[in-house]
């Protein structure tokens, strides 16, 4: 990169991606997977009004700037007013926006390690040094993290409950207790994508303007829709504003916004959902056992499965998976990489997860 | 801000809008407006196969993160690799992409004065100083941009043809060869968002993968889909592949791509939007030219009206319309502020305006 003026922070950089996505995994295998459940989607799909809602959308228009009628809807829904939530372009927009405001060349930032790589990313895009610490029994360790903030001045905290890829959680108790630690100089970014999958309490029980936290939210899982890319974020008025600095203003779809406020209102297809989610997680966990692997509980859209033995034999099962046309991930760190994950998928995906289990895990053993 | 520790950057920003949305102006007043023809919106609408592929699209899934379908499209369309070309969140997100790759806190960066406030936004979001030079005869002046780039020493100098706000152009051929001036340094940001609908020869005659220059394109101006977000920018491989250090690769819609592929492979509708666009250009200098004003040459898809006073009676002018349903904005720098700018409407949309122009010009008159 010695032709471009590329700043000095850019000129260091990878050209990278966070992880590949399943559209890019089906080219490279030449065809389309017989189950794509691997990248946490929700197989299930949005409400019909939400589908209906985005095909009537007129798309020559510009989408809202201020996203305004959703906006409204979120506030109505948690409590808020709409002063307390940004709309943006998934988590992963939101979450560039909040490390560009926070992070600048060598500030510290503290997340766990084998935890969302997409944060990581944009740590590293705006200069930020990260530090992290160990899963604890599969989970996220608030505490640790929160010890680890304030041994290196940390900005940002990151946590997920439901933790990806793990799919463990707390409740939102003892994460409040927890943040009697935090320190004073540093925000906790609290990723609920999947809470909406998780057992009541699960949900932070502090003021949603409890400056000490930014909670970001999507409709990409429970929701169903993934390929809107619509995400938000609650906290304080006066953070909330902050992203106005920065943030791309016209960059929400128009259909998108559309369809992320009816399938908002249409709780009862969330509901629905959320049962077939119950059921999937279930089914994967039987299939598991069925095959001498051990299903981790979980308040996620998937099941983090225990292999038994290291990151090299799952990742032997997870590629005999792949051969067999089931798109599955794994977690990137040890000993959580002893696991693969398997997203909620519908019967018929699920049937044939249950059918490619035993070859793949006997050709692991057998590598 | 003081309770959150933004980066010393992030607080000096303002919380601000490049620009007021058509739906926030709409709140503003109360109502939607009569003639929607302020946004350089393409109210002709996308080809109805892009909105059947929207439709049809699956928003459960993510979007691919490499737009590999259009990027193979568009590089036939061009003549180039897919390599040559990267597709993001409208031009606005690829023009904060390419800012932020460029532009550190005190790099110098060179634009027209009155030119498209959001790749300013950019610039002063990453810090960087902005210099600005003046419209000549009410064009964009390339040889007094790059003489500024070398005075200045910028990273990046922004043209956009034809222009937005006045709709003015240069050949290809003139730029080409006002680019011998430009500084080694210097990389051409080229804005063609509008250059579908200009006449044959305004695009650039230069190879491609000339390093000197990025081109900017859209599906939001000549394609009608506005909504959907979709932007591209043309360069060499050395260029385009440094976009992937820094954006949101999860961030396209899923229908935007498909609908972007659709409407870009359906170049019959695309001919016939532009001879609409082309008549309604004409109906607006007829009206405009019936009410005592000067309507001036267009290659864009509005027209900017010259008022024939100062700023200030443009802006009652532009008040009148808009108090009465027709929206329609105005360049923000003298002397360009001496006109209003309308974008193409329908028979029915510019019948409204030719209606309401006489009584808008008469109450500013009487201000």
């Amino acid at each position: 990169m010695t032709r471009y003026r590329l700043t000095p922070l850019a000129q260091s950089l990878p050209a990278t991606v966070p992880f590949v996505g399943p559209d890019t995994h089906e080219r490279q295998v030449g065809r389309a997977f017989v189950a794509r459940i691997g990248a946490n989607e929700n197989v299930f799909g949005p409400s019909p009004n939400a589908v209906q809602a985005m095909a009537e959308t007129e798309q020559w228009m510009y989408g809202d700037a201020e996203s305004y009628e959703l906006r409204r809807a979120l506030a109505a829904h948690h409590g808020t007013t709409m002063d307390h939530i940004i709309v943006g372009e998934g988590i992963d927009g939101l979450l560039g926006y909040l490390v560009r405001l926070f992070v600048g060349q060598g500030d510290a930032v503290v997340t766990s390690d084998g935890a969302y790589p997409t944060f990581n990313y944009h740590v590293a895009g705006f200069g930020g040094t990260i530090h992290k610490v160990p899963y604890r029994d599969d989970h996220e360790d608030p505490s640790a993290l929160f010890a680890k903030a304030a041994e290196v001045d940390a900005k940002l905290v990151y946590l997920a409950n439901p933790d990806n890829p793990m799919g463990t959680w707390h409740s939102g108790a003892t994460l409040a207790q927890a943040m009697e630690d935090l320190p004073a100089g540093s925000l906790f970014v609290l990723d609920e994508a999947y809470v909406e999958c998780a057992p009541e309490g699960t949900e932070l029980p502090l003021p949603k303007d409890d400056p000490r936290v930014i909670r970001m939210r999507t409709f990409s899982k429970a929701y169903g829709l993934a390929g809107a890319r619509v995400g938000y974020a609650i906290a304080a008025p006066e953070l909330i504003t902050a992203f106005h600095k920065v943030r791309n203003h016209f960059g929400m779809n128009r259909a998108a916004q559309a369809g992320a406020l009816a399938a908002l209102q249409d709780q009862e297809w969330l509901a629905q959902t959320l049962d077939q989610v119950s059921r999937a997680r279930d089914r994967i966990g039987q299939i598991a056992g069925d095959n001498g692997l051990i299903p981790l509980p979980s308040a996620a859209n998937f099941v983090a499965v225990d292999c038994g033995r290291d990151g090299a034999f799952a990742k032997a099962v997870l590629d005999g998976l792949v051969a067999r046309g089931i798109f599955v991930r794994m977690p990137f760190a040890t000993p959580q990489n002893r696991c693969i994950r398997i997203s909620c998928g519908t019967d018929a995906q699920l049937d044939a997860l249950a059918a490619a289990l035993p070859a793949a895990i006997e050709d692991a053993k057998n590598t």
